[in-house]
């Protein structure tokens, strides 16, 4: 079998991955392909909640079918016991004679060993292909195993001048419906949406993904050092269905929060306010690997300043409110140019009535500080 | 000849007269294309300064071809004995058997009669033809004839949070040089770049064409009610060999900028500051037909709120300064969002790391005003 028929078959099964994003933590997306004589046999990929696992559902579907076949993996098959049999035994039990796999799992119980496993069963093992794109793929994986954090993107939606609502508080809508619609679609695609206690306070968010007839809610994480949000509030009042995780103070009075369902997670202070970085490793901790952050201005601020930010996502609207308003980002204590946090653009594309723009830190400038 | 040969000769009579952007002022930049038996015998465009006019040169060009030849022209020619004998008497005497134009002439000392000196001789004309294009083209000549104000293109260059310096001042660079290129290019291609008093004073910039091979440097224009900039800065220094225009309060002690070379334009007041309806309007009578306005974020705030916008042309970088930083645009007095000035999308690209998108005002949306 040649290289582009092989990058076809990885490319199929890497789509099959990103259908589990926001759907799969604590685990990895995977997608897995099983081949034959060039014919598919098998495809799946993590169910939601992370398991079964990409390769445990397409051997069932190839069945008999998988002796002697290819499979295609993003991710190297798992080899330790778990709530389930690690993959590898299972590709090795159903005859698989060749296994190609994207990316390397850093989980220091898997790391190399999977391979291992298969090669020592005289299974032909290939790996980085399309590695790159599987890396980006299960970033959140990737970053919760490496880094200790959740993958970080911060949506900004602001005017033409930088403003995500006017002096007087109004701020609904500065987008139009279509960038809209584009936000509940990356939120269904994240594990976790998040915002400030102000934010909360403020807008009486839902958070949740709505007009999408998706069956499933990411986590509604709200960073609020002393928990002085409304217990009538709309997050409040539906915690007992949609998850609600607080990242609050040591010592706080949770009780209240407790009682209506949501889930407390104490984080350190730094400069007066939940320490971002604290917050984001106690995610992680609880499993979450990919969180969508939605401001408000000062947890934005602080997430780019401390370089914490992995992708931004800039919504831009064809309005001026001038400097009465409220800025984006408040403030980073920042005086001159080179401290600012740089960012490299990626994409931007027409949304509606909006400009999006899509940025990813800029490699080695000066305010990158990766976590 | 069909519809789209027509088109075809009318785009390339366009084309012409794009060219002649920022450089022919107070004339319209028109462009004419002469055709006979299918071949273009003659084109032209209204030289720099604003004479000879289009179809003159494109008849010089022509000579005796033009005889029964069909004339593109983009704007109705012109019917009135000014420095030179009219264009319509010219086709006319040229013996050209047919006048295809694109927008009629609003000037009142035209309006129509150009096209009647034509019919009265014979000769078949046709109009509107690309109008709407046309009109696009033209829009600085058309502005100063029928609003009294050359067209307004305001340029933005900000953070992704939409400031323009750090709170210290540090405003070189945001953008990178593919945006700032491109700057250097609109500037050219307007007939004057125009600043407030405070960004003259903060930045003391010269204003000028660089590194574009251009021959022709646009009218520089200051606002300052007071005259209150540094007689020793770049403006004042080059104001010999640059022209550069200011508009101050009326009583404003102009002897010093006379003395440098600087034109002065009289203004009256508005809320404290420079009227810009006032100052526009002395500038279109000056003959000014295309402005480009750089900042700062006061002026660009005040034209934005009075609906003296035509274009805005934003430049987003992928940095962030956080709420220190110098607003794009100082304050409006806007309380809801519903009275925020709203801009329709026109395009938008990458330009080297840097998004630029093209807004226009949207028609009939709250917080428009055209003048």
């Amino acid at each position: 079998m040649n290289g582009s028929t092989d990058r076809r078959f990885m490319a199929l099964a890497l789509s099959l991955g990103r259908r589990g994003l926001g759907r799969v933590w604590p685990n990895p997306n995977v997608g897995c392909v099983i081949v034959r004589d060039g014919r598919i046999v098998g495809r799946g990929r993590t169910a939601d909640d992370g398991r079964p696992h990409a390769e445990t559902q397409a051997l069932a579907q190839a069945g008999d079918a998988a002796r002697g076949a290819t499979a295609y993996v993003t991710l190297e098959p798992c080899a330790h016991h778990g709530r389930t049999p690690p993959c590898a035994e299972a590709l090795v039990a159903a005859g698989v004679a060749r296994v190609v796999v994207a990316a390397q799992d850093p989980d220091p119980r898997v790391a190399g060993r999977g391979l291992e496993r298969l090669r020592a069963a005289g299974i032909v093992v290939e790996t980085g292909l399309m590695e790159a794109q599987a890396r980006r793929d299960m970033a959140g994986f990737l970053s919760r195993v490496e880094r200790g954090r959740p993958f970080v993107t911060l949506k900004l939606a602001t005017s033409l001048d930088g403003r995500i609502a006017t002096g007087s508080g109004e701020s609904r809508w500065i987008t139009g419906p279509a960038a809209r619609a584009r936000v509940h679609m990356m939120r269904a695609r994240h594990d976790a949406v998040m915002v400030g206690g102000g934010t909360a306070r403020a807008d009486d968010p839902m958070l949740d993904v709505r007009d999408l007839g998706i069956d499933r809610q990411p986590v509604r994480v709200v960073l609020s050092r002393r928990l002085d949000l409304p217990i009538d509030g709309r997050l409040a009042r539906t915690a007992g269905t949609v998850p609600l995780w607080l990242c609050h103070e040591e010592g706080t009075d949770t009780a209240p929060w407790q009682a209506v369902g949501a889930r407390s997670l104490p984080c350190k202070l730094a400069s007066g306010q939940i320490d971002p970085a604290a917050a984001l490793g106690a995610l992680a901790e609880a499993g979450l690997t990919r969180v969508f952050c939605e401001g408000g201005a000062g947890l934005a601020a602080s997430l780019l300043g401390t370089g914490l930010v992995d992708e931004l996502v800039l919504f831009t609207a064809g309005l001026a409110i001038g400097a009465e308003g409220t800025p984006a980002l408040s403030a980073m204590g920042i005086d001159a140019l080179a401290k600012a946090p740089r960012l490299t653009l990626v994409t931007q594309e027409r949304v509606g009535a909006d400009v999006m723009s899509v940025w990813r830190p800029t490699k080695g400038a000066e305010g990158d500080r990766p976590g």
